[in-house]
């Protein structure tokens, strides 16, 4: 651990993928999903314990969702607390913390994380996140984590790499050919076929010089709209500002405005069982299973059942018969039922 | 309507095939099942009204359900709720309330009902009460109401009547020839294919005298239990001799006891849309349907989903999506999930 490794968490996600347990109000970030008595957002924080000291924590989130923070992470420090009035994607919230960082220490080297993902083998995700930090202390470059394809998932992003170009400073690193969008089953085969896609994890890893750039060359306005806020970072004009600018920025991903765009791009092949948990089956995945397949949480009864997942909030008892490939959950006066397979429509749902 | 005409409802059932929406603490009689306004109780009471005046309506509970009586029935006289120390099904409970009524009013012509079954047309129902209870006013008949078959059904007992022979003093009633149980459902076909064979519907009608002397021949060691506290009945001595005596009645029902020893049996034939409401599918099938077969009752939503009973308290909106021939109940605390098909074994789920 070096002081100017800093983590930048993003928190302000208003998913609902996994509503009802996940509702605008407090989202899959600030829950205990896995119901391991941890919510993502502070597995997110525990993962990187002795890897960045506290004070270099940054949580950037909706200011709809301060409070659950401050609740959920008590050791955060306050002025490392990030509030956005209003949602625009992750290029404006990593430019705004990018920019606080650059005058606090400008010597910082940055992990940015999502905040509701998961991650089974922390050991694997620790070599991989200090390997990635020391190469982007020594380099302009951009690194992001490519997670090992374990199926031909359309679910996510891929990225290509060039692994006949590997880093001559680091032999786990490789320059990225290429970003892929979620692709068709057909494509998502071809790729997992070949040893040179991974899984866009959306973790990152750079110097705050580089980002920072990087912001001026392929976001040159956005970038303004911060640097010029450097004079009122951590005074009490801060919050008008931001609530100013913030607004005005362009609701844009970092992906489509910094990493598509850039040069230096490389990737840090990773293996450590990772998910973004990003819908109720892959969270039964995740999750310890029975013998037929159901993954449970809370106090579940079940006959004849195969490949569900029920979620049962703490004072309800459910009792589940004759089901394949189910969602069950149940919270705060809704109740879920709905197949697995069809899980893309719970949003219209509600 | 006569002053003479009496209304016993046998509300002591403990049934907990509607679990988790009825259980032992409040069973299905004093549940407003069908989500009307008013529970089986009350409805059983409402659909005598103008046959039975109030001071001769009785009801037989267990001393548990007492208040739940006294809440749901408050014009009902309290000297006419009679409590049972324990369940002895049927016979002890109309043996009991028949000497009772016999020492109140030895004219009364009795109709014995359960308190939880459908009925749907009451006009029909009345017209076969006033009936059967005339008929009983002028003779020594038993009779019991058989109600018309619309389906193969195995979940009831039947009731074979000799139709070719009517009462000299009804057309309308017949001998019964006699009792069958459940049937397998290729007995249930050949039954439903005659027109001799009707449902046994646990509606009886007699008056005191013939019940009275029935309990004396068929069960003497009962009858002698209750005759024995003549005297004491309507006195504060009669609930400790009550605790005392209703423990040593055998459990036994009322068929078993009396309808199949005795020789003066007569069945009304009737059709007035009548369930025993005993399955979560003839609940479905009670209640109103959408198009494609659902019956729900609470704040439903349905997509994809058909033949199913959803049944939601009042403060729970449930979502299901995908589902054929299902019961979804949520109350207090539980949620079942359950084919229709396997629902005999909900009882084995709590």
């Amino acid at each position: 651990m070096t002081h100017h490794n800093h983590l930048v968490i993003m928190a302000g996600g208003i998913g609902t993928r996994f509503w009802p347990l996940s509702v605008e109000e407090r989202p899959k970030q600030f829950l205990d999903i896995t119901g391991c008595g941890r919510t993502m957002l502070q597995l997110t924080l525990d993962r990187f314990e002795g890897i960045v000291p506290m004070q270099n924590v940054w949580v950037v989130t909706l200011a709809q969702y301060a409070d659950l923070v401050r609740e959920q992470l008590p050791e955060l420090p306050e002025q490392n607390l990030l509030l956005e009035p209003c949602g625009r994607n992750t290029a404006p919230c990593i430019c705004y913390v990018s920019w606080k960082i650059k005058k606090r220490d400008p010597r910082a080297n940055i992990v940015v994380t999502p905040s509701d993902h998961k991650v089974e083998r922390p050991e694997a995700f620790r070599e991989a996140i200090e390997d990635a930090l020391e190469f982007a202390a020594e380099t302009d470059a951009m690194v992001t984590l490519g997670m090992k394809a374990t199926r031909p998932e359309t679910g996510y992003g891929y990225i290509k790499a060039d692994l006949s170009f590997a880093s001559s400073r680091r032999k786990t690193i490789y320059r990225v050919d290429g970003f892929k969008e979620k692709p068709t089953l057909e494509r998502a085969q071809e790729y997992y076929a070949q040893n040179s896609y991974f899984w866009n994890s959306g973790l990152f890893v750079w110097n705050v010089s580089t980002i920072v750039n990087a912001f001026r060359v392929y976001q040159p306005e956005m970038s303004r709209l911060f640097e010029r806020l450097l004079s009122v970072y951590d005074t009490p004009e801060e919050r008008t500002c931001i609530e100013d600018v913030y607004p005005q920025c362009e609701k844009i991903s970092v992906d489509y405005a910094i990493m598509e765009k850039a040069e230096e791009i490389f990737v840090r092949p990773s293996d450590f069982g990772w998910s973004d948990l990003g819908t109720w089956n892959s969270l039964r995945e995740q999750l310890p299973r029975d013998e037929r397949g159901n993954a449970c949480v809370g106090e579940v009864a079940l006959f004849d059942t195969h490949n569900c997942i029920v979620h049962a909030s703490g004072e309800r008892k459910v009792v589940v018969q004759g089901l394949d490939g189910y969602v069950v959950c149940e919270k705060d006066g809704v109740l879920l039922i709905c197949k697995l397979s069809e899980e893309q429509r719970i949003k219209l749902f509600h």
